[in-house]
């Protein structure tokens, strides 16, 4: 079983034309295949409609309650649901879902630390329902996963977009009973991780972990990439067949910045 | 195959006691069941942070497209999302759609006549994907229904809860390949529906269609509840087995107002 998880963020979600583009393309992918997607830049500003500033603190939201339930209901409300609307118009048979949906991802409550990030959830990784994700792909259900998950106690949890695809595509990939050749497709607005940030064709073909580690000591990537990678060794470390990082429109040629160990 | 469709609206939604109660009673019902949800409190509630007057005329609410970006984030996103997230924490495997997850309900926009009620749409009875509700509760998953549609072209439309619940129950009972058993409680915060709207005590056991004509005409029945019984009687003259009003608590006792032709 072959499947395509596509993370889409960053301006693709907020700008209308990028959007319909992503989607289009996701749309051409052939076979069986997983949307994921986040939605901060809308978030906030939903927030600040709503007369809330976001809280960030090193790039990382700050999910007190009324940020939850902005980020519930911009994530897994007005994206996820215009997502599926979208697909749908493309007679593609998509199926929205949050991490309580289906018991589909349940995550711990982020333990305080230095830092309180609130309402954030951790994913617990045996508990992602790879069962349920391929009984929606084997009868013809595309799933499209939003980034809130549940902690099983009734409780929603605010989660990275890029950490719920990266351990879901782990968690297909590793499936004792049937496991899956997995391809991973980290999309944004640029073509992929570059070298210059003032230059959006100077982006990498190809990208080690020495490399990337390399990278980092030398502070040449920046902080939002740096997880983002971090995510994308993860899983091509625990079976993930191929990583890449770039364009959606790019999604069915070899094009993006490609990951290897 | 018999079925329960619940739907739940009014202050049930809003209180935190309230739904948790409703969830709960939900719950204990046995065999296979649907939930359906509204919202409308909440979206006021939402809309004024926002700084949006909720537009209203004759009891319903006017779409803008602001006003359809608030009632999507509030039904399918916070709303839908917190109810899954409870009923999960009661071991029900839950899954919260809207009408465009698997396409589950396409709607026309409603056509302007004296009144533009602007994203509104009527449901097409024909579109109802009772196949993916029916594999959905043979899968023991409990479809959570969230009160916005879509029209198949990639818009999402707002649609009362009370008729989608109706038709959703009139399609399953007059499904040809296997047709259900359906019973279709609209419950809410009181024990019926009411003679003297000052004591709450005052709730009919029974109401044929004859006497509901008769209230009609000498005006002994509120405005917000004329629709509800509209839809309540069309749905038991198209095959519904069952319908009642009341409270959550009572689903499974026979205490609520019990309609009948």
């Amino acid at each position: 079983m072959k499947i395509h998880i596509v993370k889409i963020g960053g301006h693709l979600i907020n700008d209308h034309r990028y959007l319909h583009d992503s989607l289009e393309a996701f749309c051409k992918l052939q076979g069986y295949k997983i949307l994921i997607h986040g939605g901060g830049i809308k978030a906030d500003l939903i927030s600040k409609k709503m007369g809330i500033s976001p809280k960030m603190i090193q790039g990382r939201r700050i999910t007190d309650q009324e940020t939850l339930d902005i980020v519930v209901m911009t994530y897994a409300g007005i994206i996820n649901k215009s997502i599926v609307a979208i697909l749908q118009s493309y007679h593609c048979n998509a199926l929205g879902l949050c991490g309580a949906d289906g018991n589909c991802i349940r995550s711990y409550l982020r333990k305080i630390t230095n830092i309180n990030y609130g309402h954030v959830g951790d994913i617990d990784v045996k508990s992602i329902n790879t069962h349920l994700i391929k009984f929606l792909l084997k009868n013809n259900i595309i799933p499209v996963l939003c980034s809130i998950t549940h902690n099983g106690n009734g409780n929603l949890l605010n989660t990275n977009a890029d950490t719920i695809a990266a351990y879901i595509a782990m968690s297909l990939a590793q499936n004792q009973k049937e496991s899956c050749e997995v391809e991973l497709h980290f999309c944004f607005e640029k073509k992929g991780v570059l070298r210059n940030m003032q230059d959006s064709e100077s982006y990498f073909r190809k990208i080690n972990f020495h490399l990337f580690q390399k990278m980092k000591k030398n502070h040449s990537i920046t902080n939002g990439m740096i997880p983002k990678l971090e995510n994308a060794f993860f899983a091509l470390k625990n079976g993930v067949y191929k990583v890449s990082i770039g364009l959606p429109i790019h999604l069915n040629d070899d094009v993006n910045t490609r990951l290897c160990l």
